[in-house]
């Protein structure tokens, strides 16, 4: 029994002619079982490791979330990992064929539902930083971490696109760019799989094909969408991490146009596998499955509702256990499904358990999981990306704040507590968790006597507004810190966190009315105020941003959230994060997206209020010090479709202090046969100028990222093209093919 | 040279032969000027009546809108009959073959651009009235009104299915319910017109096929839609107008998957003329073919836009004149464009004028034309539909008010305001509107001694609202009258009207601070306070659902408005108008719709707050009495796919007064291929039933109007089904097809 570290594994020695040896030996019930997971925890029905142990014994099911999943959360990273040893070790040793099993876990931000492990901030915040190698090294962090405590495949990246801010998961996504989507969900995958040789954890590109714009922002809703959107909006990301690499992909659990994802043929092969040739395992969502027959009803029964799925092309039932399985062998015993439909999905699961040296050694050595997940070195990345994250949103000249301020008020109900600053996917509770909240972040830097901490108010709950706001009469400065709670999908689960109240809710973008008024009492006071958002979706706040002079977007931002907001607070760093999604101005406004299509004003465009009129735009952010964007110019002013284009810019710190300034790079096609967004988001890149510097940014751009998308292709159209980054604008004519 | 009126005219007399003759006898220019129309007035360019002459004599133009189209008002229907016989006059003396030419107008609630002719309800109140047959008749008036002018072609019915609350234009709507829009926009087209032997003018079904989900509520922005929800929710009104009869298709200002319908060969030819067989002229919307150029930017010129929409398969640019003559002219002459292609839309535009016998006598009795739109019995079916519109959304007993109170408080912007009261598309000044506004309806019934009348507010300003409260606080009752002003599309347009101020606006659906002020500030005396809406959309009243204890929706009731909300408020009418459209809670709400599509809560739906949470659902509507709906039966629990199921409820008077019900009828697929609406609107019958009395209702619904809808199908699927009306349910069994 080997007590290595998964990344110090040997290479897979399990080829694919064991692996069809393997099948050959096997009974149906032992291949389904591994086509079924089960879990440890209060999913729906309690279950108890001893109840895995002998699903995996009796029932032979093949993957089992013992932690660190949803709603499982463990507190000892030392005893997860023996837990995980123990279930290889009855799979192994108490089963017939000794098959290792899967350990599926939901890292969305770190291996984070283990407490003591690295919390990075949540994607969005990670968006703002447009930095892939950021974001990769990121990932492998978090999937040494998991691989530490014997996980072996991650839920994750999210290739979601979010495109209504209402919607409870929006903080899981890179954002309502498909392309930034599609490049930090292709760098996160990177970052987890570790390297072909070392492979570390399996990556999930979820939720396939199509989940970031439900109806009403309501979590799993329908998404009411064209072809050509589904084409040009929500498929890229996964397009791009699939041709990145993956292992699994995970239906969403939505339907698009009438047809669920987790029932659907015409998503999950003809495009999955067939136009995208993915071979890997695909993987249900939660219940995704159970939801056919009832939610969606295109199953009239549990069993309908496995037919159909498995004839869509799913592999995996991700939750169900011993009874999907019995669904499905009876489904084979019928003839209603073939073997060797089964055996496909069979090998595809093995094949992966292979490829990660699971049959070579499946164990991991549980004594140094704790050290292996609390590393300084993973903790110093994941501060530094909170402050990367960090998105100043307005700046009258309040921000930065001196140092040597006497007295500084900090109130809010975000302002001192690490739950509400990790967000969901995090353990459920507040006890010992590990981080650095606001309140202490700036009490490092002024010193805990020049801070006055007043709650202020709850999320929703009123609480003393006339204690902060006699606390703000004094103060030099106040710093309200607000935003929302942990939560999960549709803004739950209350009954397993305690309860959010109103707010969050989906019809709600604005600030619930206790902190409203918590602000407006504080900056009536007349001292100098700074809002601080501890938020995972964008929030309206009109009232704020015409009379706070100081806003900063913190995101959910991770363990150390609080020592990137009061560094950035107070000078010590200097904000470069840009927003990655649009800040609408109120629910009223939605949608609100930078990428709108073009549409006509058919009483003239006097009489319609804009299009994309956001509070904060797609890309906004400020710096402490001043940036000016020139010089754009373009590496030809022709290009064939199937070439390249380079594009740089000339960035001037014109300021007086070094700062990091990111650009992004915007395309508008001149005419299409198709109607075509406004604008679409193509490039991004990032430097470090001194002040009184220059620097020139390039970003490479491959034809193909022009391409119109229609009814099923997508095809770059010859003609002109107008790129824009800031202010600068610069044409290019793509040529025909025979040019 | 006739001077009959049109409904004397003669049955036609020209035939195919004798076009095809005449096709052959005129010039490419000559045919091109039938494809093109003018106007006279203000639309972009000024034209006057002398400049439309000009070009049906110099540039053959076969079609001009001298009055009574969207922006250009007339106050003299003599008049306006002698402008159309001059036109004709024109058309017919002074050019080579003498072809009339076509007078388009947009009657969209009665003749209404036209001063001193009789102005109906605005759709959304008409189908209040759930009764086609008064639809039918309407439009039976308003067609007649329109031919004693001189009109030829009217552009409605309005078919589209009102799916987002902020839109500009869902007053001209049928409401929500596909099922609605279609029974009373073939109704509408039936009366407009009249009948085979005897043609009043012709009907447009507009705006084809999907334009009532615009993004962001935003008028003509993308419609974002799968193929099956265009199949469900916006195809079925144009299926079931085209199959009722109508001679004019419209296409939509907006893009669908990418597609601008003006330039759309899969929507204007594959789908109308190939799938659904309509064979009649496609017409432009105002500058809709331009706007291929000009916003959607499909089209790199003018002349590739008009290439593109013939080619699509329009066949007449109702505004443009001669400069889209001569592109298309020229494109026949490159030969981009066939000649053919170009007869073919030429022949359609003739054979609509032999059908409607113009060729036989264009001449309107231009001394008979002010009576014939000012009749008493059209008046009184004004009055009767507004009446039967009246929609009493609340009820905690305050009403009927009696008619002995000595001193009822009159107020609110929209109380004595005829202009407000017609809404838009209506005449574009208030200057001698004939009418009675809700002040002077209460005046007629209770004395104009016992009425104070206060404005209170204006649309957005606010004015006396202290005058309002004294006087509120000396009353016995209280009226308020709050909503919307007159508007058009995006809520505009201004410069062509008073200001619309900051309301309506598409990014708010409650009232606007000074109508709230004012109403809140009335409620607060204590004195029993009733609000009336006078508006063109359902606006978002959560604060007086909560305190106001009677609340009435008037839509835009038309020219006696005022006297069907007197009469109801002081219980001269018992109300029976149903909601055709759901009343959201909040913006954030949006979309609220009865019909949403099945979806899972993966949470579980404790988490989710409902799908659909109207503060009135659709259908809502209180009377006076109380009626009870029971007995739901059907004439058979098995039907085939190609049968008939007669519903049955009974409806009981149980109250103490005689009453008018309507009920609607939803079905429920149990399981689909496809994911299907939780409920669809299927049916809906209305009776009188005198106190202590019973009646039955009966409905009939044939099972294809049960079909899942798909890309490029529609099929009736065998299994089981739900009837509910009220909270009746009765379940069906539809059969395999080979029962």
């Amino acid at each position: 029994m080997g007590s290595d570290t998964q990344a110090d594994r040997p290479l897979p020695t399990v080829s694919a002619a064991d692996i069809d040896d393997l099948l050959e030996s096997m009974t149906l019930e032992e291949k389904v079982g591994q086509l079924v997971g089960t879990y440890v925890g209060h999913m729906g029905a309690e279950k108890t490791l001893e109840d895995a142990i002998s699903e995996i014994v009796d029932d032979h099911v093949g993957s089992v979330s013992p932690f660190g999943i949803g709603i499982s959360t463990r507190d000892d990273p030392k005893l997860a990992a023996e837990t995980a040893n123990r279930l290889q070790r009855v799979a192994i040793e108490e089963t017939q064929h000794g098959i290792p099993i899967h350990i599926p876990i939901d890292a969305v931000h770190g291996h984070a539902y283990l407490n003591g492990t690295t919390v990075f901030p949540h994607n969005l915040g990670m968006a703002a930083v447009r930095d892939p190698e950021l974001v990769e090294r990121s990932g492998e962090v978090t999937g040494r971490e998991a691989a530490a405590t014997g996980a072996t495949v991650n839920y994750g990246p999210t290739c979601d696109v979010a495109r209504d801010q209402r919607w409870g998961r929006v903080f899981e996504t890179y954002g309502e760019s498909p392309y930034l989507c599609g490049e930090l969900a292709a760098a996160e995958a990177r970052g987890l799989r570790g390297s072909a040789d070392n492979p570390t954890i399996a990556a999930t590109a979820k939720h396939f094909p199509a989940y970031g714009q439900p109806t009403r922002g309501e979590d799993a809703s329908v998404v009411e969408i064209s072809e050509s959107t589904f084409r040009r909006d929500f498929l890229p990301p996964f397009e791009r991490v699939l041709e990145a690499g993956v292992d699994v992909v995970m239906p969403c659990y939505n339907s698009i146009d009438g047809e669920p994802a987790h029932g659907s043929k015409r998503f999950l092969t003809s495009l999955l596998r067939d136009e995208l040739g993915f071979d890997g395992v695909v993987t249900s969502d939660w219940d995704g499955v159970e939801h056919l027959h009832q939610y969606h009803r295109t199953a009239d029964s549990r069993r309908t509702a496995a037919w159909q799925a498995f004839s869509a092309g799913l592999d995996l039932v991700s939750v169900g256990g011993p009874s999907y399985a019995e669904e499905v062998c009876e489904l084979v015993r019928a003839e209603e499904l073939s073997e060797k439909r089964i055996d496909r999905s069979v090998r595809r699961v093995l094949k992966l358990k292979a490829r990660l040296g699971l049959f070579d050694d499946p164990y991991v050595d549980a004594e140094s999981a704790t050290e292996a997940v609390s590393r300084e070195s993973h903790r110093e990345m994941s501060l530094d990306a909170a402050r990367e994250s960090m998105t100043l949103l307005k700046n009258d000249g309040v921000l930065p704040l001196s140092e040597s301020l006497d007295d500084v008020l900090v109130t809010g109900p975000n302002a001192d507590d690490l739950h509400h600053q990790f967000g969901g996917w995090s353990v459920m509770d507040d006890a010992d968790l590990t981080g650095v909240t606001v309140r202490e972040g700036i009490e490092a830097i002024v010193g805990e006597e020049s801070v006055t901490y007043e709650p202020g108010s709850g999320i929703t709950e009123t609480e003393d507004v006339a204690a902060a706001t006699d606390a703000a009469e004094d103060a030099d400065a106040a710093v309200v810190v607000l935003g929302e709670d942990w939560y999960l999908h549709e803004f739950g689960p209350q009954q397993m966190n305690r309860a959010t109240g109103e707010f969050p809710t989906r019809t709600q973008l604005g600030l619930p009315d206790a902190q409203r008024e918590l602000l407006e009492a504080v900056q009536t006071t007349g001292t100098p105020t700074v809002l601080v958002l501890v938020s995972g979706r964008p929030l309206s706040i009109a009232w704020a941003d015409e009379h706070v002079p100081g806003i900063l977007m913190a995101y959910y931002p991770g363990m150390d959230g609080g020592t990137a907001v009061a560094e950035t607070l107070f000078g010590r760093h200097n904000p470069s994060g840009r927003l990655p999604i649009s800040v609408p101005r109120s629910v009223g406004h939605l949608p609100t997206r930078y990428n709108y299509l073009r549409h006509p004003t058919p009483i003239g465009a006097d009489e319609h209020p804009d299009s994309y009129d956001p509070l904060y735009a797609f890309g906004h952010g400020l710096s402490y010090t001043d940036f000016e964007v020139t010089d754009l110019s373009l590496s030809s002013s022709t290009v064939g479709p199937a070439g390249t284009v380079t594009v740089e810019v000339t960035v001037e710190n014109t300021g007086d202090r070094d700062g990091t300034k990111a650009v992004d790079l915007f395309v508008e096609d001149v005419v299409s046969s198709r109607v075509t967004p406004v604008r679409e988001h193509v490039g991004f890149e990032k430097t470090t100028v001194e002040a009184g510097e220059s620097a020139t940014l390039s970003m490479s751009v491959p034809v193909e990222r022009l391409a119109v998308h229609g009814r099923d292709y997508e095809r770059v159209e010859p003609g002109e093209f107008v790129f824009h980054c800031e202010d600068e604008t610069a044409e290019i004519t793509v040529r025909t093919g025979r040019d």
